[in-house]
Protein backbone atom coordinates (compact mmCIF):
# COMPACT_ATOMS: atom_id res chain seq x y z
CA UNK A 1 0.00 0.00 0.00
CA UNK A 2 2.28 2.55 0.88
CA UNK A 3 4.63 2.11 -2.07
CA UNK A 4 1.72 1.81 -4.57
CA UNK A 5 1.28 5.36 -5.46
CA UNK A 6 5.18 5.75 -6.46
CA UNK A 7 4.44 2.13 -8.29
CA UNK A 8 1.46 3.73 -10.09
CA UNK A 9 3.35 6.99 -11.45
CA UNK A 10 6.39 5.27 -12.44
CA UNK A 11 4.45 4.53 -15.75
CA UNK A 12 2.32 6.76 -15.66
CA UNK A 13 1.77 9.46 -18.54
CA UNK A 14 3.14 13.50 -18.08
CA UNK A 15 0.16 15.27 -16.68
CA UNK A 16 -1.41 12.58 -14.62
CA UNK A 17 -2.06 13.56 -11.26
CA UNK A 18 -2.42 12.09 -7.70
CA UNK A 19 -4.20 13.82 -4.32
CA UNK A 20 -1.28 15.22 -2.59
CA UNK A 21 -2.69 14.00 0.74
CA UNK A 22 -2.92 10.20 -0.40
CA UNK A 23 0.78 10.68 -1.61
CA UNK A 24 2.02 12.65 1.33
CA UNK A 25 0.14 9.74 3.62
CA UNK A 26 2.90 6.90 1.01
CA UNK A 27 6.19 9.10 1.79
CA UNK A 28 8.94 6.66 3.79
CA UNK A 29 9.98 9.07 6.84
CA UNK A 30 13.27 7.70 8.15
CA UNK A 31 13.14 6.04 11.78
CA UNK A 32 13.36 9.56 13.05
CA UNK A 33 10.23 10.44 10.77
CA UNK A 34 12.25 12.73 8.50
CA UNK A 35 12.65 12.66 4.80
CA UNK A 36 16.31 14.48 3.02
CA UNK A 37 15.45 17.84 0.93
CA UNK A 38 17.57 19.21 -1.53
CA UNK A 39 17.18 22.86 -1.64
CA UNK A 40 18.13 24.24 -5.29
CA UNK A 41 18.12 27.98 -6.43
CA UNK A 42 15.62 27.78 -8.93
CA UNK A 43 17.05 30.03 -11.35
CA UNK A 44 20.59 29.54 -11.60
CA UNK A 45 20.55 25.72 -10.19
CA UNK A 46 22.51 26.17 -7.87
CA UNK A 47 22.20 23.65 -5.48
CA UNK A 48 22.48 25.08 -1.73
CA UNK A 49 22.32 23.15 1.32
CA UNK A 50 20.75 19.31 2.30
CA UNK A 51 18.19 19.40 5.23
CA UNK A 52 15.37 17.44 6.81
CA UNK A 53 11.81 17.43 7.01
CA UNK A 54 9.50 15.65 8.91
CA UNK A 55 5.18 15.50 7.62
CA UNK A 56 4.52 19.02 9.79
CA UNK A 57 7.30 20.90 8.24
CA UNK A 58 6.45 19.48 4.77
CA UNK A 59 2.92 20.81 5.12
CA UNK A 60 3.96 23.83 6.90
CA UNK A 61 6.30 24.70 3.36
CA UNK A 62 3.32 24.38 1.57
CA UNK A 63 0.78 25.66 3.06
CA UNK A 64 3.35 29.05 4.00
CA UNK A 65 5.41 28.92 0.68
CA UNK A 66 8.36 29.49 3.08
CA UNK A 67 10.99 26.86 3.67
CA UNK A 68 10.18 25.21 6.91
CA UNK A 69 13.11 21.93 7.91
CA UNK A 70 13.05 19.86 11.25
CA UNK A 71 16.16 21.15 12.62
CA UNK A 72 17.82 17.43 14.27
CA UNK A 73 19.94 19.25 16.45
CA UNK A 74 17.59 21.32 18.08
CA UNK A 75 14.86 18.94 17.44
CA UNK A 76 12.45 21.51 16.66
CA UNK A 77 11.07 23.02 13.25
CA UNK A 78 13.32 25.54 12.00
CA UNK A 79 11.94 28.13 10.00
CA UNK A 80 15.10 28.89 7.15
CA UNK A 81 16.32 32.38 8.04
CA UNK A 82 14.76 32.64 11.66
CA UNK A 83 17.94 34.17 12.87
CA UNK A 84 19.71 34.88 9.75
CA UNK A 85 16.85 36.88 8.14
CA UNK A 86 18.18 34.72 4.72
CA UNK A 87 15.07 32.75 4.24
CA UNK A 88 14.42 30.46 1.33
CA UNK A 89 11.09 31.18 -0.88
CA UNK A 90 9.57 27.69 -2.35
CA UNK A 91 8.95 28.14 -5.77
CA UNK A 92 8.47 24.39 -6.75
CA UNK A 93 8.05 21.07 -4.68
CA UNK A 94 9.29 17.78 -6.50
CA UNK A 95 9.60 14.17 -4.99
CA UNK A 96 11.65 11.58 -6.14
CA UNK A 97 10.97 7.99 -7.50
CA UNK A 98 10.53 6.20 -4.20
CA UNK A 99 9.24 9.21 -2.25
CA UNK A 100 11.90 9.18 -0.02
CA UNK A 101 14.04 12.80 -1.29
CA UNK A 102 12.29 15.55 -1.77
CA UNK A 103 13.77 18.54 -3.93
CA UNK A 104 13.07 22.01 -3.71
CA UNK A 105 13.55 24.84 -5.97
CA UNK A 106 13.48 28.03 -3.74
CA UNK A 107 14.03 31.53 -3.95
CA UNK A 108 17.39 32.20 -1.64
CA UNK A 109 17.47 35.74 0.18
CA UNK A 110 21.03 36.09 0.65
CA UNK A 111 23.16 33.34 1.72
CA UNK A 112 21.82 29.62 2.36
CA UNK A 113 25.14 28.50 4.75
CA UNK A 114 25.98 29.38 8.27
CA UNK A 115 29.22 30.47 7.15
CA UNK A 116 28.01 33.49 5.14
CA UNK A 117 29.03 31.49 2.04
CA UNK A 118 26.17 30.87 -0.86
CA UNK A 119 26.28 27.50 -0.84
CA UNK A 120 26.76 25.27 1.94
CA UNK A 121 28.83 23.19 -0.52
CA UNK A 122 31.84 25.09 -0.07
CA UNK A 123 34.74 22.26 -0.12
CA UNK A 124 36.50 20.53 -2.95
CA UNK A 125 38.05 17.30 -3.43
CA UNK A 126 41.38 17.88 -5.25
CA UNK A 127 43.39 14.87 -5.91
CA UNK A 128 44.48 14.12 -1.67
CA UNK A 129 43.20 17.67 -0.57
CA UNK A 130 40.23 19.21 0.02
CA UNK A 131 39.97 22.92 -0.60
CA UNK A 132 37.90 25.44 0.43
CA UNK A 133 36.55 26.85 -3.40
CA UNK A 134 34.53 30.38 -2.28
CA UNK A 135 34.20 32.95 0.65
CA UNK A 136 31.96 34.21 2.92
CA UNK A 137 28.92 36.73 0.89
CA UNK A 138 28.43 38.40 4.62
CA UNK A 139 30.50 38.02 7.90
CA UNK A 140 28.58 35.36 9.78
CA UNK A 141 29.01 37.33 12.99
CA UNK A 142 27.17 39.72 11.24
CA UNK A 143 24.63 37.64 9.86
CA UNK A 144 23.42 36.13 13.31
CA UNK A 145 23.88 39.62 14.98
CA UNK A 146 20.49 40.85 12.88
CA UNK B 1 38.37 16.19 16.84
CA UNK B 2 36.03 14.59 14.22
CA UNK B 3 34.09 17.74 13.48
CA UNK B 4 37.75 20.36 13.59
CA UNK B 5 38.22 20.28 9.84
CA UNK B 6 35.60 21.65 9.34
CA UNK B 7 34.76 24.10 12.40
CA UNK B 8 38.43 24.89 10.86
CA UNK B 9 37.20 25.52 7.33
CA UNK B 10 34.23 27.80 8.35
CA UNK B 11 37.04 31.05 8.64
CA UNK B 12 39.42 29.36 6.04
CA UNK B 13 39.98 31.85 3.07
CA UNK B 14 39.40 30.22 -0.45
CA UNK B 15 42.59 28.05 -1.54
CA UNK B 16 42.97 26.57 1.58
CA UNK B 17 43.57 23.19 1.65
CA UNK B 18 43.30 19.81 4.40
CA UNK B 19 44.51 16.46 3.62
CA UNK B 20 41.48 14.83 1.74
CA UNK B 21 42.45 11.81 4.66
CA UNK B 22 41.96 13.79 7.33
CA UNK B 23 38.46 14.93 5.88
CA UNK B 24 37.35 11.53 5.38
CA UNK B 25 38.31 10.33 8.91
CA UNK B 26 36.38 13.30 10.43
CA UNK B 27 32.55 12.44 8.03
CA UNK B 28 30.08 12.34 10.48
CA UNK B 29 28.76 9.01 8.98
CA UNK B 30 24.98 7.84 10.27
CA UNK B 31 23.97 4.88 12.40
CA UNK B 32 24.24 3.15 9.26
CA UNK B 33 27.51 4.04 8.49
CA UNK B 34 26.17 6.02 5.62
CA UNK B 35 25.91 9.94 3.99
CA UNK B 36 23.52 11.20 1.86
CA UNK B 37 25.63 12.13 -2.01
CA UNK B 38 23.44 14.65 -4.23
CA UNK B 39 24.17 13.40 -8.11
CA UNK B 40 23.99 16.88 -10.66
CA UNK B 41 24.45 16.76 -14.24
CA UNK B 42 27.76 19.15 -14.11
CA UNK B 43 27.14 20.92 -17.41
CA UNK B 44 22.45 21.51 -16.98
CA UNK B 45 23.11 21.86 -13.51
CA UNK B 46 19.82 19.40 -13.10
CA UNK B 47 19.52 17.95 -10.17
CA UNK B 48 19.25 13.73 -10.81
CA UNK B 49 19.14 11.67 -7.78
CA UNK B 50 19.78 11.09 -4.47
CA UNK B 51 21.68 7.92 -3.18
CA UNK B 52 23.60 6.87 0.16
CA UNK B 53 27.69 6.07 0.29
CA UNK B 54 29.71 4.40 2.97
CA UNK B 55 33.30 5.35 3.35
CA UNK B 56 34.20 2.59 0.96
CA UNK B 57 32.13 3.87 -1.82
CA UNK B 58 33.49 7.37 -1.58
CA UNK B 59 37.21 5.93 -2.11
CA UNK B 60 36.45 3.81 -4.98
CA UNK B 61 34.36 6.55 -6.72
CA UNK B 62 37.87 8.86 -5.71
CA UNK B 63 40.25 6.30 -6.95
CA UNK B 64 38.28 4.90 -10.51
CA UNK B 65 36.58 8.29 -11.29
CA UNK B 66 32.90 6.15 -11.81
CA UNK B 67 30.26 6.75 -9.23
CA UNK B 68 30.07 3.98 -7.05
CA UNK B 69 26.94 4.24 -3.99
CA UNK B 70 26.13 1.81 -1.49
CA UNK B 71 22.70 0.16 -2.34
CA UNK B 72 20.24 -0.26 1.30
CA UNK B 73 17.89 -2.43 -0.51
CA UNK B 74 20.69 -4.70 -1.55
CA UNK B 75 23.25 -3.97 1.30
CA UNK B 76 26.38 -3.57 -0.91
CA UNK B 77 28.17 -1.31 -2.91
CA UNK B 78 26.28 -0.65 -6.33
CA UNK B 79 28.15 0.62 -9.29
CA UNK B 80 25.33 2.78 -10.83
CA UNK B 81 24.92 1.54 -14.31
CA UNK B 82 26.31 -1.92 -13.21
CA UNK B 83 22.80 -3.76 -14.64
CA UNK B 84 21.53 -0.26 -16.73
CA UNK B 85 24.80 0.66 -18.43
CA UNK B 86 23.68 4.39 -17.61
CA UNK B 87 26.59 5.06 -15.57
CA UNK B 88 28.11 8.19 -13.57
CA UNK B 89 31.49 10.00 -14.28
CA UNK B 90 32.44 11.77 -11.81
CA UNK B 91 33.55 15.42 -12.37
CA UNK B 92 34.14 16.92 -8.73
CA UNK B 93 32.87 15.99 -5.28
CA UNK B 94 32.20 18.77 -3.29
CA UNK B 95 31.19 18.30 0.83
CA UNK B 96 28.81 20.66 2.80
CA UNK B 97 29.95 22.99 5.56
CA UNK B 98 29.21 19.98 8.84
CA UNK B 99 30.93 17.41 6.57
CA UNK B 100 27.13 15.30 6.63
CA UNK B 101 25.98 15.95 2.38
CA UNK B 102 27.83 15.30 -0.48
CA UNK B 103 27.68 16.66 -3.70
CA UNK B 104 28.80 15.24 -6.52
CA UNK B 105 28.74 16.71 -10.10
CA UNK B 106 28.69 14.07 -12.32
CA UNK B 107 28.37 13.22 -16.26
CA UNK B 108 25.68 10.98 -16.62
CA UNK B 109 25.00 8.64 -19.43
CA UNK B 110 21.10 8.44 -20.40
CA UNK B 111 18.86 8.73 -17.83
CA UNK B 112 19.76 8.77 -13.80
CA UNK B 113 16.64 7.28 -12.87
CA UNK B 114 15.46 3.84 -12.82
CA UNK B 115 12.06 4.71 -14.55
CA UNK B 116 13.89 5.63 -17.44
CA UNK B 117 13.61 8.89 -16.67
CA UNK B 118 16.89 11.81 -17.04
CA UNK B 119 15.89 12.86 -13.51
CA UNK B 120 14.52 10.75 -9.79
CA UNK B 121 12.78 14.29 -9.23
CA UNK B 122 10.17 13.95 -11.90
CA UNK B 123 6.60 14.17 -9.67
CA UNK B 124 5.86 17.67 -8.96
CA UNK B 125 3.12 19.24 -6.24
CA UNK B 126 0.93 21.38 -7.75
CA UNK B 127 -1.60 22.82 -5.41
CA UNK B 128 -3.60 19.86 -3.72
CA UNK B 129 -2.26 17.53 -6.29
CA UNK B 130 1.07 15.68 -7.12
CA UNK B 131 1.74 15.68 -10.62
CA UNK B 132 4.08 13.52 -13.64
CA UNK B 133 6.37 16.22 -14.97
CA UNK B 134 8.24 14.12 -17.03
CA UNK B 135 7.96 10.97 -19.89
CA UNK B 136 10.79 8.04 -19.77
CA UNK B 137 13.96 8.67 -22.36
CA UNK B 138 13.89 4.61 -22.07
CA UNK B 139 11.52 2.38 -21.76
CA UNK B 140 12.82 0.59 -18.17
CA UNK B 141 12.23 -2.55 -19.89
CA UNK B 142 14.76 -2.05 -21.90
CA UNK B 143 16.78 -0.89 -19.92
CA UNK B 144 17.44 -3.78 -17.77
CA UNK B 145 17.23 -6.00 -20.38
CA UNK B 146 20.98 -4.89 -21.94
Amino acid sequence: MSDSVFAHNERAPVGSRRPLREVLDALPFNRDGLIPAIAQQHDSREVLMLAWMNREAIEETLASGRVCYWSRSRRRLWRKGESSGQIQRLKEMRLDCDGDTLLLLVDQTGPACHTGRASCFYQTVRGDQVEVNSAPLIDPDELYRK
